[in-house]
């Protein structure tokens, strides 16, 4: 189908790689028993970087979009996975409202689409699915066209006491796929009658990178022990600062001095491993908003005024000046598909891996963000099984294996964003780990 | 990939297909509430004859081989279905025990396939699988060649008091692939501690397929209700004779009143929908073993030396000349790949369809079982996602669709499957209904 993916890395048998390989029952078996205790969240894509030496999730998502880039050849596993997901919910349900973002009122052709490919598959798993939007210029149904010459309508939300719906329309489950990056809208709150997946604290404005990364953490230290290994292997070491404000520099020296520590413990891996990669560290928003990411190898990089700007100018809402920042380990990226870098990207439904696709991006380096204007996206050819390691192929040898180790990291990541949930949920018990 | 079973029947849309596409939700959200109430059977492949004016399930077999049959891309799907299947039976499960069939005794290369991939799926789902076998000739470790080059173990079985396993590995599953057709063996009998699924009571030895097709016709009425159609477009009606032996012509009686009230039946249908084909019925063995299936226009035949012949030495235990009789209604089947007669086989894991493939035979015709030496087996295509109905394709227009309807007679076969097992368990409190 796609002959150049199957060989998109090739690198060096690592041995990470053959560890997890090897473990296939146990890993699967671990998985089973964690998700006894811990809930999935309903639907998740994860951005990895294949380093070679390492392997780490850098971006989970819970209201992914994106699925018009998986091939049509994985819509049956994506209906089989929300038929599962379904059927724990709310098997009795008719219907499901799509809460879409606000890339529909755009009429983004893409985001439309994959709207439409989420239609198809809860309609497959048994739902009439209709969308609803929280644009308050939406007043009545509006009639957007798709790409392939179909159409689908987006909704007015209409919310009564206790219930929200569309006009004639009383969903069981109500999938958001609106990130609420702008904060939580009334609308949305005390539903109680009905489903709200992802509930609204996992919302982007309520969300924080440092605490996904630290649930993250204690998941891969868990899994790391069950396989014998070193879970740096898996994990990107993070700071995070809470009171930055670019402009001004306030709260700069505490991101200065993070960058300086991780630096110092990142070489120290290197050292540890025999890494010749000169170690580098991304500095971002831990919170909503703000797709700047910033590649920096010495602090001092944070004092040229451009790249303080560039943070300055990237944010959500523009009215606030002082945000919250991580500084992450930087993993670079060794995947290719014709030349230029790409990540894999990895889309779960409730705990099952339905695809995944590589995100590249031409004119971006290896240690860059290439979640940025300008990417393209190659689906991962189905054909070939990628899902599926291939029994006595040799680690390494063949994208199938290749792809089942994102599935493990994939699912890792969204294991994480579980214990992340848990731990934040403000009618929650549990308390943080 | 296989292009002319995309077109393997491209006649007019019936009435039947277009409901069902038409219903899809409603359909899927039948089937899970129904789940709620029944179990599905832990494994089900349903054999399906389609006359275009009706589609019915002729054989619902629970110890289904043929897994080799079905193409390597719908291996993610048998995965994943056996995932959710494993994880209500027994999640905390490291071992899975494998008890194969007699074929496997006799080193049959297609049978021996069929276990190799059943070990991938449950490997792959995260369980250590190994091979049992019933057979007493073994007594120790017998490694069997695989056509693909590789190898494959089958060890004799030991039983303690409470437990069934092999030498060093006790399982939490034991998951029987062989019928019992010849009964069942006391080393099966009293294993409490673990699951052995199917259970006892599906083995062949104790089926009776006129008990399977009164439970398959209490689903074909409450789903025909559903849709708002005549139950009888998807279930072949049928009668049974208790005391029938071919050779002494002993309860012959019996079995002609069947069929001539039968074919009243099956000429009364017809005329209702204006059906010119000539009306025929079946008759079989309704219990275990027998493979020859007699097609019979008028009761007449029965008394040809010959096919009471037939019938006499088509049988699973010789000793036994008395047998009992299912007279069914014969379903042409109008489906054909390569000119070659053709009737689809659809594969489930728990309640989820996993593949399916056509069994094709030269050598015989519409009205005849293909079930029979000198049979093929033509995969459905994967690349076209046959799983599922492309929507705004028009019903009968494409393969995809046409699949789809036959994973809902599959999944109805096997619902059917899940009442019989109830109405027959020897320690069920639900009578039959």
């Amino acid at each position: 189908m796609v002959p150049h993916l199957i060989t998109a890395l090739t690198g060096p048998i690592n041995e990470l790689e053959a560890r997890v390989l090897e473990s296939m029952p146990a890993i699967e078996r671990w998985f089973r028993l964690e998700w006894m205790e811990h809930t999935p969240p309903f639907y998740t894509s994860v951005d990895l970087r294949n380093a070679g030496y390492k392997l780490a999730p850098v971006d989970t998502e819970l209201f992914p979009a994106g699925f018009n880039n998986l091939t049509p050849e994985m819509l049956p596993l994506a209906v089989q996975a929300a038929m599962a997901a379904i059927e724990k919910i709310c098997p009795e349900a008719k219907n499901l409202l799509v809460v879409a973002g606000p890339q529909a009122e755009e009429s983004n052709p893409f985001y439309l689409t994959h709207l439409e490919r989420l239609r198809e598959v809860f309609m497959l798993a048994g739902l009439n699915v209709r969308f609803g939007s929280l644009a308050r210029t939406l007043v009545k149904p509006r009639t957007l066209a798709l790409p392939d010459g179909g159409e689908l309508v987006v909704e007015p939300l209409v919310r009564s006491r206790h219930r929200l719906g569309l006009a004639n329309f009383d969903p069981c489950t109500i999938l958001l796929n609106d990130d609420l990056v702008a904060g939580v809208p009334g609308l949305l709150e005390d539903v109680h009658e009905q489903y709200l997946l992802p509930p609204l604290h996992a919302s982007s404005a309520l969300r924080r990178k440092s605490r996904h990364f630290a649930s993250y953490e204690e998941v891969a230290k868990r899994f790391a022990k069950l396989l014998g290994m070193d879970p740096w292997l898996l994990h990107p070491m993070h700071g995070q600062c809470g009171q930055v404000d670019f402009g001004t520099a306030e709260g700069l020296d505490c991101v200065k001095s993070n960058v300086d520590s991780l630096l110092a413990k990142v070489r120290r891996k290197h050292k540890e491993y025999g890494i010749a990669e000169r170690a580098f560290v991304v500095v971002k928003s831990d919170g909503p908003g703000g797709s700047e990411v910033l590649t920096v190898r010495d602090a001092k990089e944070l004092d040229d005024p451009e790249r303080r700007e560039r943070m300055r100018r990237s944010r959500a809402q523009p009215a606030l000046p002082v945000r919250e920042v991580i500084v992450q380990e930087g993993v670079p990226t060794y995947e290719r598909v014709n030349d230029a870098v790409a990540e894999p990207v990895v889309y779960m439904i409730d705990r099952y891996v339905v695809g995944g696709f590589y995100r590249v991006h031409a004119a971006r380096g290896t240690d860059e963000s290439l979640d940025a204007p300008g990417s393209a996206y190659v689906p991962l050819a189905f054909a070939e099984s990628h899902q599926l390691p291939r029994r006595g192929a040799k680690p390494g040898a063949s994208a199938p294996n290749r792809f089942y180790m994102y599935g493990v990291i994939g699912r890792l990541a969204m294991l994480g964003a579980a214990y992340e949930l848990e731990a934040t949920d403000p009618e929650g018990e549990r308390e943080a780990a």
